[in-house]
């Protein structure tokens, strides 16, 4: 058992997600003048920036996922498990999206968003940790210190989750802006990975 | 013609219908307050369960229906409509999943739902049979304690399904993870399977 | 440029139309009794055999689409656009099926899904008359017997559309299971076809 | 890093997209008379027609996207951010044809529109540049007239977006069809490419 098949799976169940989000913009009801169409616009720029977002969030996920896919060689019961939950809570992405578009100032929705990125990252890193464990499922000639930084790079989405979840409480407008430090810090993870692998990978 | 083209579109059809699901979950109505968010969100408490015993079925359903294709070399007219309406029914899901969500006290329901895994458990088993029945479809030296083996197995999630919907006249909010049980056995099958094939497949 | 390309595109656009159909299908709302879940799922039986038709019908297409991708070797611009009109049809199905779910006695709505069914069986055989003539895309080597074999198939769906669309204005009811006859006609078809190719396509 | 990834995510996408703006179509209500269903359907002739520009102007991009892909040997992370903004853009096509379908006579949301394809055009021109600037992705052994004709060729779609948002203003009811000069467009440059590798690719 490869890891083809899962990575089919996942590809399809990331395109759909990152899809339908979009169907959390409100459309606007046909018949109205253009004074409505421009607030209805402008009402909802807080839901087109969520939308962005929890759409470049996903695509990190899907770039991680892929990554670690790269390195990955076999599969077993365990791993596709953690795999089939991981997508569990990928298909719920749109839905945690829609709650904090709706409720912007809620904190109870960032929350919800919250904990829903939270455990995307913690299965992540499970995965990593457990494919790597004693080589279970990596080549054993892959370069411990890139098993390492795999690790540490799986600690910051947790880590902002957590700490935009705290932030919500005090200012919900700003808390969602947070996750966009996950790309900024995936960056430098790539910089150093890259110059590991001596850019091959 | 090869099983190559039906598996890539029911990977397709997996991928929407476990992502579809998500669409059943009540988006809550804009400008309502944080009382109203928190009534909605524990409120569907069960829909959550219920969308995340879903996504496990079909995820049960999606790694079987994999695993019948590693073995199965070649396909014929039958067998592509066998995998269609199988298919067919892995669509339907979604609406069943809605219909247990909508009305958790209602047996007709419950029955509903229980009918619809029935099919796809009972077309599984169907396809395996008709697939090894003569050696048909897959190779000839393939170990005949594995054909037998797949069809035990095969009974099982039409079994747990008939019991779902006796149970769901006695006591409907238990009745539904009854369902729980089939990835349960799929365990311990799965150990059996690598026990005979040595951990190879 | 190899047909490849238009292939996984093709396979995506039927899964999700595929898929899609089920949100045809009338959710309850919330909070309703037993009654009135009896009578939603009876009320709309007529709607769950549409989804079948439409989903069998989807599937005939898509056999046939793969069919003709087997012999079809090369792409050109016009090939494309054939493909991409075609599956500009395929994504068209779940509104037509829904409109003859909602309007079973109207002719006009049977009319609309005729034509949609009656196009694409159109567009079918048009890309293998334009793919065969003169050998265009297929090999020179393609038996001359089995191009003619698929045109006179390709014949046979819109013929059945236009007979359904007359039927439609004598008896709405019966029309819509006319269109069965297509994946009937189509095993006549599929065995002469094996028949000539030995089995072996 | 290969490119395969982001062309596999990219097919979910567009079929994803090009499959959802079905939706836009507006289902009828079940139980009104013949009279209203051809209301329905003759009222929104112009949203029919929306949907079959918008589903061109996505396979057009699609094709564009393809091609590109071609010639790209290798990503790294910034074409891979390119390609993950141009994919946001391509699921918001959806929202932006039925801002058009529900407001034919609106400026506003012609605007909305045409950025839409605006920055969709961009994006493939940036991809593009990028990708060949010094033979950064692609092969150093590619026609340098090719890298030339596919600059050219991608300020097509933004000069066309911008004429088509300018008409919006004078002509709500026109601007919409000018964007069916890009697949026109797109026809001339590709029988200079074909011209120029031969017909090879």
């Amino acid at each position: 058992m490869t890891t083809h098949r899962i990575e089919a799976l996942a590809d399809g169940i990331f395109a759909i997600a990152m899809t339908l989000m979009v169907l959390n913009l409100a459309l606007p009801e046909a018949g109205k003048g253009a004074a409505e169409l421009h607030s209805l616009l402008i009402g909802q720029l807080d839901k087109f920036l969520g939308y962005a977002v929890s759409f470049v969030l996903l695509a990190v996920f899907w770039i991680r996922h892929h990554e670690q896919s790269h390195f990955v060689k076999r599969t077993d019961r365990k791993h596709l498990w953690i795999n089939i939950i991981f997508l569990m809570f990928v298909a719920l992405v749109p839905f945690s999206t829609s709650l904090v578009g709706d409720y912007p100032d809620e904190p109870v929705a960032e929350v919800f968003f919250g904990c829903n990125i939270f455990i995307l990252g913690a299965l992540l890193l499970c995965n990593w940790a457990y494919a790597t464990d004693h080589y279970r499922l990596v080549d054993p000639s892959l370069d411990p210190r890139l098993v390492a930084l795999g690790k540490r790079r799986g600690v910051v989405t947790p880590l902002v989750a957590i700490s935009a979840m705290g932030l919500s409480f005090i200012n919900p407008d700003i808390s969602a802006y947070a996750y966009l430090f996950i790309p900024v810090f995936e960056g430098v993870f790539e910089y150093r990975h890259r110059r590991m692998t001596g850019g091959t990978v």
